[in-house]
């Protein structure tokens, strides 16, 4: 069953320890089949360096497990959440990537300060708001989907453009047209997070790039007037 | 004589250079059989490159050695100290890893600032007080364990649920069920350093995250009624 | 056509990863025959482990593409432009390497702090200008080109003296003789712009360096006077 | 003709890439045979994954070339100078490693501030002064050894004690009694820069640690009351 799929997101997952994203354990890719209606994801807990196919978990989009031994990720929930707000994605990661939460940690949005960003994100890669008690002690993993959907709403952001947030006082999701792209982000997500850190440094006072080469970045390499690489 | 012990103790030891946690011999981990009553120990500026099974140092818990050819760790006596006031302890590590070494010697200790720390640290790590020049002249490695755990009783901390103190000017000791669990968590405390660091440059102002987030993530990896991983 | 200048553009271009200057596939490569009148550049968007000889653009001075199958990298107008402006040059490197990346982010130019700068770069590594909007929505890359190219007009710089430039909101470019050489530079504009980070963090008053001990470690390396090496 | 000298030389040499410290050619080992009156030091500019036994040069102390075909380092009369200023070394190390070179050039000594700093340095590691214009303009490598003897006679150091010393807007020199150990001081002192500057980060009005902590950690390692190790 999603034999493509699995392996797709077995690779994926693989990846983050290649990247030097993840210490331990501390991440997770899912991968979603938007026609059977189902996901896979990384079980909870599993090293990476013993992970295999059977391991992965299916789930449908009520968040029922339909195949696989092994507990999902304890953050299935917030991954389904994103998955039914933003219906063109096609796979998430979660890390603890430590530029990235470090931002978290200090609550600071990432504005795009230059153009390693605008050919990734187009425009302020945001932080979510606290989370509230009765959010944390009640359905948490599903709460923080919500409080991420919240966020880009609120923000009239679209998830395709900005395909990054930074939960408040955790970490990063990340997600992409399918689960390899989603880690590729990921990847950005955490080299964009670090020259923004020593750029702050370097000027406090420093603002988001200009508009218009914000535009010119992005739009170079995303849309119907692309013209970076060989498509 | 306690050929598991030694083999888990050897192992633990080996971790850290794997981590990046050690330069030259600066580290050392030991493991206790508490039925026996006796502990497994690095023996004193061993290169790891070096060494073997026969090179560790069985003591007993006066002090005495049992087993072994080489001088022990010179932090031997820190180790006993610890694992007579903190019954629950199975392995200690100590390292001069970089990150956590910083505030040890800005004598700061980390709060909870994120999920990261959370997951493993409920609450802050302290950083120990200042050594008199009796403790340091006298039976230096002995007092330093007894300042570390006049730390914990007068903050009224718990060394299962914040299994790492910073000690004043020096360095990290870490500890926890066994000698793989304490070099996890010297792994942990170096990352959330790390990332704690990088908060305060990014917010000088920051504060402890919020009380029920932190319950949350330590409550659901620790205890009865966790959720994390496989079982 | 061209192989050996050929396998000197690969070979250049896959130092970039080794050296660890470039994240998936974020920089480029080139190197000139100034007697054919052609130039050799990486091909967009191919990762460098999949690059290989035949994936190489040839050009001529004029921007037509003499040979091979793929699209020349996107920045190919910037690296024209430098050719025609800075006769001396025969390679060019561009890159996103995350320390100088994060002055040109900071819009600071980096001065010369110490012997690491003075032996490669005989004074300021300048900032560029901001662009203006009709600059980047029109012929951006070209532009860029030209801007570069102005900085050193205006603040009458020697490109072979200064090899390098930092583009404002953007990254570095870098040249040399050849297409190795410019590499070489982009390894050191790296190196030196972190230790230029941390020499402002350490003392934010720095200034630069006596240009007594500035000539006389430039000199030592460059020129006809030069007695560094075995020449 | 000094074969074991030139292994030892060799292998010193060697370590320098294997522990980060050098970036291409920047950094140099000699070693010295005190009874025969000679010096063997890398060749200047020479690659480290090319450099052979027979690449070494032997000088004598007028520092005549005694053996070798290539030009000794161009930093030889700084080691030359400390050889004979300093009679108890066996062994120098000169590298532009980035934090320790992140102090000199922000003219900062480091102070002691842990006890990662006491197992190897008793007490501050000094800067030197800025050399003067006739001092850079002839005799400059000479002169830099001078300055450095200079600084050690005026704080009244003792360069066993102090085996690391920041050149002023340039790196550091490191020895020790053979080029082993030189190289060993080396790493650590790019250790003890690396953690003294996040610690002032931290914590910018840090003062040294207590002179007793000192002592203890100096004394326990150094010196005829030493007790760590196996000696």
């Amino acid at each position: 069953m999603l034999e493509q799929l699995k392996k797709d997101v077995l690779e994926a997952n693989l990846q983050l320890p290649k990247h030097g994203l993840v210490t331990f354990t501390w991440g997770n890719v899912s991968g979603i089949d938007r026609e059977a209606g189902l996901f896979v994801i990384k079980p909870s807990g599993v090293p990476y360096d013993q992970l295999t196919l059977e391991d992965l978990v299916v789930l449908d989009l009520d968040g029922n497990k339909v195949e696989g031994k092994l507990n999902p990720s304890s953050d299935t929930p917030t991954h389904l959440a994103l998955y039914k707000a933003f219906p063109q994605i096609g796979g998430i990661v979660h890390t603890h990537s430590p530029w990235a939460t470090s931002f978290a940690q200090a609550g600071r949005p990432i504005p795009a300060l230059g153009t390693t960003h605008a050919d990734y994100f187009y425009g302020w890669i945001p932080c979510t708001r606290e989370m509230t008690a009765a959010e944390i002690e009640n359905q948490y993993e599903l709460e923080t989907g919500k409080v991420i959907v919240e966020t880009f709403k609120e923000l009239q952001l679209d998830p395709m453009q900005i395909p990054s947030v930074l939960v408040r006082n955790h970490a990063p999701f990340c997600w992409g047209k399918d689960a390899d792209n989603a880690v590729h982000n990921a990847v950005v997500l955490e080299e964009v997070a670090k020259i923004a850190f020593h750029t702050y440094v370097l000027n406090p006072a420093v603002g988001p790039m200009n508009q218009v080469l914000l535009d010119k970045h992005f739009l170079r390499k995303h849309g119907l007037n692309a013209y970076y690489g060989q498509k």
